[in-house]
């Protein structure tokens, strides 16, 4: 067997890929080796050091994955060594108001792993059992890391109670905002996306999505056209910026819904004389729940998300800062890193 | 028969007492004689001319009444002389996506009668038979004025969903926010108020109502003990204040409903990194539907809201401008103006 291998966030915007460690796992834990981890905007944020206050360093982060299972705890009798799996990364304590009302998604004490504790960008990874999710068959362990942020989506969506026909607008095409959008079509959706970036809008084209440049084209004229003056039925601020309020507030009609998807770290101005004139809902939506995430698996089984369109690069774990670097820059939407000790399995 | 009254906004914070105008009905119109009319918030913005923009002056405003209709007009059948009234005083138009989606209280062309049209506020009165609604036995005609701010808080409540045992915030304990809380408190709700006027509080705790200050008591520390760190369930946000909107967005817990009840004409900043958190749900909430409007008369009649506690005082049309007066210095909760001409009968 290979040496293991890991990548981890020392702080001051550094990375560091060394040995890694083989962690033998205790009652109700499996070690698994790990394929592959996408790289996700949070890994961005850690490694910029906007999440100092919360990740304790040395970090290794990553929650993005799939894998095999490697070898079984005391206790776990649900799963066989090989299977292949992704991880749901969300630990809750069962106990608080929140899981007591059947929100552990939302746990008032969660754990989400690969940012408060130790993620998969590394070889061998082992985690308690009840994170595991079995990947169907069919399913291809580099399309199976986008079950994650497929999952996101599919929970936005949810969120927004969307039925078919209904009109659509996603503000911001990144690698979430393009996979709201791709959901809400599998729901019978229609969907515009606004990006100013024009190498998002590129991509987003290239998968049959309609993306328009809020800059040239006014957002709340096109969408009185689109939609007869009804307004939207259905917004999603993906971009996380001021701007992007706004127009998701502008181009909703009455009894409108606005999912908030984008992490507004600092307050934003709402236009509540608009929320109370249209009875608009505004939706905070986080993370998933497991049926979301079975759900984000078959929709890429069945190639209702587009994933190869969508990974832009897959690069061996000792160039994982060349990856962050290209994120960075915004010149690629979603890489995955290679972190099998031996890439010949 | 004695002469018709009317109060007038003329502009200039004036109103303008003097002889009314009887209109003869026309088709599907009928002629009200008006009891009450009860003053609202709206009234006092009309008159510090907020509203100019939107209000043809002279105007005669007013929309919370009582009365009894005095002649029909042609085509008329459903309604008899005599027979007691109250107006919801919203005229759609029954052909923009709100009304052909059933949310027609929200028209896109809406008329809201006593704005953009001449309102109660004079001894007789020619308004649409479609927007009367028929008292029932029991509810006197000063209490029918309290039917359409009643209402209001119906809507609100419904629009939050609330059901019994939940724990409500409501912010601002005007005419407004104690109907809320009175309403929620007809569901089966726990409720507490915030209020910053001490005169406004010791109306609230006359009536039974559960009332804090939240310059003395940290309103976040008491909802965390109330609720044994779960959060309110509901936040009513009626005082339209900046401050207002923070404490409500504060004080709920896991998937948490604010209704925004308050007008806010300016935007305010909103914590959507809580929304996001906690997965909040911000509602807009304007008017109300013919069964809200039906329920409130109902809680009015049955004493479940106790009309006479929140009538300060009754005037005498002549004497308009003082009860403006008192209403805009806070002294007083609910002023009816006695708009008839016969006042014996």
């Amino acid at each position: 067997m290979s040496a293991t291998r890991s990548a981890k966030y020392v702080g001051d915007q550094s990375l560091l890929v060394g040995d890694g460690e083989v962690v033998t796992p205790r009652a109700g834990e499996v070690r698994l080796d790990v394929a592959y981890t996408g790289i996700c905007g949070t890994d961005l944020h850690i490694l910029h050091g906007a999440m100092d206050h919360r990740v304790r360093r040395p970090a290794v982060i990553g929650h993005e994955m799939s894998g095999r299972i490697a070898e079984l705890g005391p206790g776990v009798h649900e799963w066989a060594i090989g299977d292949r799996i992704t991880v749901m990364p969300l630990e809750w304590c069962g106990n608080c108001p929140a899981c007591q009302r059947g929100h552990s998604h939302i746990c008032q004490r969660l754990t989400f792993v690969g940012i408060d504790a130790p993620g998969s960008m590394q070889s061998s990874w082992t985690v308690p059992a009840g994170l595991l999710v079995r990947l169907p068959d069919g399913l291809a362990l580099e399309h199976a890391t986008l079950a994650e942020p497929t999952a996101v989506a599919v929970h936005d969506v949810r969120r927004a109670n969307l039925v078919a026909g209904e009109k659509v607008v996603v503000v911001g095409a990144g690698p979430v905002g393009m996979l709201v959008g791709l959901v809400s079509r599998t729901v019978g959706a229609d969907v515009v996306l606004l990006e100013v970036s024009a190498e998002r809008r590129k991509v987003a084209a290239q998968i049959g999505l309609t993306v328009l440049d809020p800059v040239q084209i006014d957002p709340g004229a096109y969408v009185d056209e689109w939609t007869d003056n009804a307004g939207a039925d259905v917004a999603f601020e993906v971009s996380g910026s001021a701007a992007g309020v706004d127009v998701a507030t502008q181009v909703l009609g009455v009894r409108g819904r606005l999912v908030m998807v984008g992490i507004h770290s600092a307050p934003r101005e709402i236009d509540l004389f608009r929320l109370f004139w249209r009875e608009l809902t505004i939706l905070g939506a986080r993370v998933y729940q497991r049926p979301d995430f079975e759900q984000a698996m078959q929709l890429l089984r069945d190639g209702e998300i587009p994933a190869d369109a969508l990974i832009s690069r897959v690069v061996p774990l000792d160039h994982v800062a060349e990856a962050f670097e290209a994120l960075t820059h915004g010149s690629v939407v979603k890489v995955l890193v290679d972190c099998r000790a031996d890439p010949t399995r």
